[in-house]
């Protein structure tokens, strides 16, 4: 019998064969990706150091290549922290290396996205990229480089190095690619709008092929505190990750151990914790037996004595801040906001924060306005894919007198030391139980204080509408019984009227 | 200033961090997925030998894990190829390791869901899996493995070598794995109920926790030929690829290059390219320079008188087929099916094929039902992220007579060398252009032709009912006018009736 043939492929080989999971699908959207996959390292680099970013994008057409695509090169600057010149050949030539892997809050989250582009660029261009970086120390590096697929590795073509005379810090990324920017314009300038939306105290620049200038400047210099590097959380830890933190441990006992690897365990909680499980809190946590670990797992998912997650390594976009990006761009008549509690899925905490604007500019089109946002990034395509959209589909929203044609935009985001993205694209988030409750209890609170905002307008109208007879008719009745009681002076009708007014006039 | 620090991961690594990309999003979609990587795994095993297959999976209760999740063994046995035991614990427990990086028409494609099940099943219950496999040849072979999951190679714990009597050929693999069978019941035995339509020659066995017997037995011994492998088209080749088949070729000039290294090219179109893209035919391909190999890309895309791609390394459905899985399952009043040639993406041959049912047992729920397969999976997640759900939105309807409310169900199939899933838990077809415009088109010949059906009942309808009220008031006049006539008998009014009737009796 014939058999089948075996072989290895590199990581790189993978994603390059398989482009379409890292969002890199058709021209448009791959010249989609290729920006905001860079704009999001540029973020991080100077949010790490509490850097407020300069962002600089450009895209300039370099030529034909078929009937709906061109040629672009794209370059992006940062002001952000730099990268040593030792990973800069890895961070760039390399899939699946990165500094990305960390539990704390970021964009990147896959450590792919500019390699990807990069990637990208080469298989349709086959050009090299340039990329320029300092970490503010007296030199600047500058690399050419292209990708070897099949190693996965970088190819260095050429290595400079400059003087940095002003101690510039930051990175700049330049290479070709094919795209078609007349599609995905739309989708771009959205993209940059709301990033700028959330991310305030940027300053991005994007001057697109025909030389027009966006510019979105920062409207404060107040940054949130670099995101914090964070143990993971006792609910939600698997096997795997007990093993790894027994592996590397330098603890010679449970309690230690148990202290130290965990997100919020003090030595109370882990004293009450051992006690439940059982466990000798002397024990040696390298001398677990597999089932042991496999029971350690389960008891940390059940005692239900540990504190939530603590929500200082995410930073949440706060309800002031969500307030006003939502009131400065949709003007609405009414807006409520809500922010959870730290909430964790898989030992991951996360913070939902959630809007809902009626009336203003919001427009009523049949269905809700959605705006999706995690780690404060704009989320803009597979919509109906997204946990949120379930969500927000699957409400009773009768229950709370609202319809679907009625002016209402929801905008959702999420943040966490782990967005739990479904494509490598991160084009939506995936459907995690613990996620969908604390999005469907921010959307209740916020649809209870709707409700309450419609009824009270409701009974406003009613009010309106009831007054409004009284005041066509009272005069009439006033002048007609005036008559036949051979009066000369009417009644106060105006003193009538207020008597019967329920809502001052503020209403 | 601060660094970041670097690190690399392995594939392994990755998927593990990354579960949700790989469709293990919740326990309820783990153990969908699971199942349905490994029957996808048994079928592909079968038919790669043109052996009806036979698949027969277990899943049976251990014990609770937790409030919403329990522990449970999963059993697949197939009748397929077998696998060489050199290769047995690299193919379940290595990432990125597989015999599907090939350019043939199967249902894997990332070489990853049987991984990805063993590996879940690891993180979540943490006891090893047990392969056996035999190529039929004298011996069987089984082994215990795990997988490690940071160096990505498998662990073999125990390994045993059996008599194979019988000649017995197959693999069984078991594994227990947490999950949510309750939730995941009623798109388990979808799964089933479709992948038994699309694929009448397997005889499908499941067997779920409580016992109960699902059996979906084969219709026919007819089996479609092996999927053959293929070259690539020379429409859509990237620069990358065309340096992998330099590198590789043992020709030593264009001529010979293209002839062997591309579907469809012979030496007549080979030698008109050549003069197309102004290239000497005795030029040596590895002589190409970086410029050359761009830009002869560029002239791949460009010449026009490639041929088509063959169908005959493609396995669709076919027309019949199709037809005959529609009547079965929906009985549907009207049926359209249709097939389009196949077209090519990046390379990459496929076919469209597509039907329109309307009425019958097709539900009339204010929007379509619509059925997706790709290579005879049926995929059942995230439809609304699918570019045939899209292409279906976006139609104009009303030209074709159509609304949203009319009982119809649209079954799409594309099958592919390579399918552009946008998730390595293959749920979804990411928009590739090409392919959105084969779905389009199918759509709009099938539309066309459910347009004629329904005016042409309409006509039917609007006739009946001008008979109808002829049939009611002929009699009277009749009736009527024979008094007035002074006459007896009555015209004939059959007659009468017959004469205005445009469409017979069969209408």
């Amino acid at each position: 019998m014939a058999q089948a043939t075996f072989e290895e492929i590199s990581a790189s080989d993978f994603f390059y064969r398989n482009r379409d999971i890292a969002g890199f699908t058709n021209p448009s959207r791959a010249i989609f990706a290729a920006i905001r996959e860079l704009v999001e390292n540029s973020l991080d680099a100077a949010e790490s150091q509490k850097i407020p970013p300069d962002i600089y994008v450009r895209l300039s057409f370099e030529g034909e290549a078929s009937k709906d695509t061109q040629i672009y090169k794209l370059r992006v600057e940062d002001n952000g922290c730099g990268i040593h010149p030792r990973y800069i050949p890895s961070a760039f030539g390399q899939v699946l290396y990165g500094s990305k892997y960390k539990l704390k809050q970021m964009r990147g989250t896959f450590g792919l996205g500019g390699k990807m582009a990069v990637l990208y660029g080469q298989i349709t261009t086959h050009q090299p990229a340039y990329i320029t970086s300092s970490t503010g120390l007296p030199k600047i590096y500058s690399f050419k480089l292209m990708i070897d697929i099949q190693r996965n590795r970088p190819i260095i073509l050429d290595r400079k190095v400059l003087i940095n005379k002003e101690q510039w810090h930051g990175t700049i990324v330049e290479f070709t690619l094919e795209g078609d920017y007349l599609r995905a314009r739309s989708k771009i300038l959205e993209y940059f709008k709301q990033t700028a939306m959330v991310n305030p105290y940027a300053n991005l620049t994007f001057v697109d092929p025909k030389g027009r200038l966006y510019k979105f400047t920062r409207a404060t210099t107040d940054m949130p505190n670099p995101p914090q590097e964070t143990e993971p959380h006792p609910y939600g830890v698997d096997v795997e990750l007990l093993q790894r933190l027994i592996q590397v441990t330098p603890h010679k006992n449970m309690l230690d151990f148990l202290k130290h690897h965990f997100h919020r365990v003090g030595d109370v909680t882990a004293q009450k914790f051992l006690e439940f499980s059982g466990l000798n809190p002397s024990k040696n946590p390298k001398k677990l037996s597999h089932e042991e670990i496999v029971r350690l797992m389960h008891n940390l998912k059940k005692f239900k004595d540990f504190l939530p997650p603590d929500a200082s390594c995410l930073s949440p976009l706060g309800e002031e801040l969500l307030k006003a990006g939502i009131s400065k761009e949709l003007k609405p008549e009414y807006l409520v906001v809500h922010q959870r509690k730290p909430a964790t899925y898989a030992g991951h905490p996360f913070i939902v924060e959630l809007g809902i604007a009626y009336g203003g500019e919001v427009p009523s089109k049949g269905s809700f306005t959605i705006y999706r946002f995690a780690n404060r990034i704009p989320l803009l395509y597979d919509e109906a894919s997204d946990v949120s959209f379930r969500v927000i589909s699957n409400m009773n929203w009768r229950r709370y007198k609202v319809s679907l044609d009625m002016p209402i935009a929801i905008v959702v985001h999420i943040c966490s030391t782990k967005v739990p993205y479904k494509t490598v694209g991160k084009e939506f988030i995936a459907d995690r139980p613990e996620v969908r409750r604390e999005i469907a209890n921010a959307l209740r609170e916020a649809a209870r204080q709707l409700q309450h905002f419609l009824s009270k307008r409701e009974h406003v109208d009613k009010e309106r509408k009831r007054l409004g007879i009284f005041a066509k008719y009272l005069p009439k009745i006033a002048q007609f019984s005036a008559a036949l009681a051979g009066k000369e002076k009417l009644p106060d009708i105006e003193r009538l009227l207020k008597s019967v007014q329920k809502y001052g006039d503020e209403a």
